[in-house]
């Protein structure tokens, strides 16, 4: 038997008590003829006592511990004269009587702490090393806790769990499969699942009625900030619902996790906001509300005012800033500044100090008279002390363009704390996305989305006001899952294919296989998909889902602790059919 | 809203209600003016009435109704006359008065019935279809019961489920690894694990302490006949723990599970049985041990009675069938004939009837008196009317064909029943196996398989009697997991890589990742893996693992329902810098 107890549970009532602790040193300070170490181990951190006066031998052998270095010890639970308020062992200590080194350790390459000296690169080279730091640690099990309490409430709510497959068929569209070649079969190919969406409506023809499935999605792109090649899902499915029933049922189950996983409780209804709406008051389909600065269009109140700027585009919109008209000139071009980089793109920044005496000042008063000012002011509702900071230009990039200013401001202000969570629903997207370049309709989602029955009069005459039955769950900014309801009905299947330039050959080389399905009685039926690695990010305060996954890739797809990926044997290709055929043009730039 | 209740919910307490329900048309019965409707959905079946009398447009409606038409009623509940006590809906019905059909079905290909007219291509080609037969869908709820409460158990115990990479590295002797090219890497491929043996050994250097996952694991092998190239196993890993803490804590799970899944109490320890013991009384290392049967080695009291079969040969053993003594001498000779088969490969079977009169009569007597027999009947503790059933020849081929046959007898004697179950752990595996071939040890298990520390002197003299602390847990002849404690002393792993003739290089090429994290203080640990397929197919009485997964693959790796795997794009192709190259020898006979 290696321990009696772990380092995270000895308190003052097991005073006296003899106990046999395992776990790593943490860290060792010698004073005088006492040697301290903290023990540690996944529960916590308890302190042990060496005393050369009551034991010189097992004094000396303490002293030559190593960071790192894995021991059993055995001795008495006492209370500490010195103790430490922050840990939950902090009031005793151990008076070691035994003492067995389990492993010796090399000096790691950078602290374990949590803020450790060790950076990005060789903590990923390191993960496991990395992974011992109680902050790390303490993501992942948080992720265990969060898809733990996920299952709990599906089950609850007569979800069954279905494992689908990872080796599937690659689809004519796949462009982003991962593919897997098949020695059984030569010169074939599976493709690894980018979502079990096919699996899951499959399920619904099956009658499964309600599904889920915490699934392993892999997508080969480049990796931009936050993605993963592989990632994980909490897929979703239904039958025999609308709308309504899934969001209040999904609604449901993020109200369970806030509460039994961060003991926050939501008694309101998630608001609800219309992707119009959305896009009108914040210029982005998952805004952050936690703060409000929402938008205020004025394209009416600034033309005619010979101001070019503003005569000459669609869209003039603008937010108000509390407090922030004593910024001054420096901070306001870092701004400008901030919404002219390439990536964010508005062409400049037109700022209103409301100042205390009720007086205006803005970088446009050659337009605009004080009184014109203050007509703007009011449709801001703004107060002495506040700044009005406009945008102006094509409307779509505009909103763009001022929801990332929106989010520099809630920064700045501090109002994004990472422990304030404000949830909601977007719904109504429009079922169609009008691309310039080849001139016609793409499916927002995929092209089995329901639109809103309602609009099906449009689907000929308006196509981009039909909306859909789509939805996402969006949290301080974050789309941390979405969905909709699928068309089960072939005929309006058919006209959506036609709609989306879809030949009766493509479709059924696309989809024929669930189209198939779909003829031996499909119920009415719709879902979601939970961005895992999203949702244990949020829960964490993380910036990326990279700190929530247990072995992540870099961002190019590699893993550099056991280096993968990597050259295979001339045998295994030989096995496989297969040859490289390295061409120069691939070479990454 | 499509319901207000399920199809299987509604009794006699609701009578008189006015209710909704949708689902499929499982039957439909017309007797003269009634026509009679089984509506199934997943939680039951609930019988609809439509009267000519009533509502005559509603009737004709209702006989228009095909098998497997999906549709909505509304209705009231009323007590059937004709009451049906095999389901839990069968005391009503539903008088209907509202109809929608929500989607027409074209004829399904096969009967959705328990017991189908659809063969098995048929069904796996439609399984959407399949997959809507009860029978098939209490698999995949037994499933989920199953892998919910297995997380129940170890969350509870303290385990943290973590989600190790679908994305790996290939090893050089990774003959059978599925790999995957990556399009970020030119010429580079990951690999798809074939247990995430590696990653949980770092979660212990982690400190994770208590680690599992029920994780999708790939194999590119030829599939046997009970093998699916991705299998799901509940992997489990544990630190600072002995042999016995890992039995105790994974007998308690599977006690849980019998409990919570199959309502089932084991009170007592499971037995606990050596690999010597378990091949010396069955000739096996997963034994069925419900029932005895267990080998009487025989070779001392059969020798010196010039019967040169068993003069010639080093090893003579048999099993007593209770009661079988009237077998014919058809049976026997069918029973000679199995043994014979090549693929168990006994030369010839003995048997010795033991006569209700006391005397015994036997495919021997010209060797063997009266007596003789007497001596050898005693035993096996044979009674009046047992019959004995010997074999002899090479111990290990012997003790293989002797095993088949006892298992034989036992289906014959309906001693394997399936709703009996009887676990025990086999203990004691020998650490090396002996290859004749190639003239040199192989570790039974993996290199890291710790050596019981007993038998650390054996190691230099005799290799084949060093017992591992390896364990399996065996349920009714089925081995349901396994695993062992691991070398965590880097000294001991060198003499073990010494043994088995890894030169420091090929170590170090194969192992050197996992060996390097060990300098860094690897904690003592062990854990096992339980292979989540078996463990359904055993608690649901299946005779195979691909009945209790939802879209299982042929014996080619074949989805023959999706039709993967398959050709790709040339472009696809290009993208990963890769040629098919078909080799003519390659084509499979």
């Amino acid at each position: 038997m290696f321990r009696t107890h772990t380092c995270g549970e000895l308190c003052l009532l097991n005073s006296g008590l003899k106990i046999t602790l395992s776990g790593w040193v943490q860290r060792s300070r010698k004073m005088g003829g006492m040697t301290f170490i903290d023990l540690r181990d996944r529960y916590g951190i308890t302190q042990l006592v060496f005393n050369q006066d009551v034991n010189t031998v097992l004094w000396e052998q303490a002293n030559k511990l190593g960071r790192e270095f894995v021991i059993q010890v055995t001795g008495l639970v006492a209370e500490r004269s010195n103790k430490n308020a922050n840990i939950s062992t902090g009031e005793v200590e151990i008076l070691v009587s035994e003492l067995q080194v389990l492993n010796e350790s090399k000096t790691p390459p950078f602290t374990i702490e949590e803020n450790t000296d060790g950076g990005d690169d060789i903590r990923m080279k390191y993960r496991y090393l990395d992974l011992r730091r109680t902050n790390v640690r303490e993501n992942l099990e948080l992720r265990h806790r969060i898809t733990f309490e996920t299952r709990r409430y599906l089950d609850e709510m007569n979800f069954l769990e279905v494992e689908t497959p990872i080796l599937i068929g690659s689809t004519p569209e796949g462009a982003r499969d991962f593919v897997v070649p098949s020695r059984m079969n030569p010169g074939e190919f599976y493709a690894l699942p980018q979502s079990p969406q096919l699996f899951k409506q499959l399920l619904m023809v099956s009658g499964f009625d309600r599904y889920f499935q915490i699934a392993k999605c892999f997508r080969d792109e480049d990796l931009r900030a936050d993605r993963q090649p592989e990632f994980t899902q909490i897929d979703c499915e239904m039958s025999f619902v609308d709308q309504e029933d899934v969001l209040n049922l999904f609604e449901g189950m993020m109200k369970h996790l806030f509460k039994f996983v961060k003991d926050i409780d939501f008694a309101e209804a998630f608001p609800r906001l219309t992707w119009h709406e959305a896009m009108r008051l914040y210029g982005s389909d998952k805004p952050d509300i936690r703060f409000g600065m929402q938008f205020v269009e004025l394209k009416e109140e600034v033309s005619g005012h010979d101001f070019v700027v503003f005569d000459s585009v669609p869209y003039v919109a603008g937010i108000c800033a509390k407090a922030c008209a004593a910024y001054t000139r420096k901070q306001l071009d870092e701004l400008t500044d901030f919404v002219k980089k390439p990536q964010i793109g508005a062409k400049g920044l037109v700022y209103i100090r409301c100042e205390a005496d009720g007086t205006f000042k803005s970088s446009v008063d050659k337009f605009y008279s004080n009184d014109d000012l203050k007509t703007i002011a009011l449709k801001f509702n703004a107060q002495p002390g506040d700044l009005i900071l406009i945008l102006a230009g094509a409307k779509l990039k505009t909103q763009k363009a001022l929801c990332e200013l929106r989010l520099e401001m809630g920064a700045r202000l501090g109002l994004r704390d990472k422990n304030v969570f404000k949830p909601l629903w977007v719904i109504d997207f429009p079922l169609f996305e009008w691309d310039e370049d080849t001139q016609r309709y793409y499916a927002t989602h995929h092209p089995f989305t329901s639109p809103n029955l309602d609009d099906i009069p449009l689907l000929n005459t308006d196509p981009g006001e039909v909306r859909a039955t789509a939805y996402d769950m969006v949290i301080n900014g974050v789309e941390l899952g979405g969905g909709s309801i699928r068309i089960h009905n072939s005929e309006l299947q058919n006209r959506m294919f036609e709609l989306l330039g879809f030949t009766p050959e493509k479709a059924q080389a696309q989809f024929g296989f669930l189209m198939s399905a779909f003829q031996y009685g499909a119920p009415p039926h719709g879902g979601l998909a939970f961005g895992l690695d999203r949702l244990v990010s949020l829960f964490a305060g993380l910036d990326t889902i990279r700190d929530c996954m247990a072995f992540p890739k870099n961002n190019s797809g590699r893993d550099v602790m056991i280096d993968a990926p990597s050259v295979i044997d001339q045998s295994q290709l030989n096995e496989l059919n297969l040859l490289i055929d390295l061409k120069p043009q691939t070479v990454k730039e």
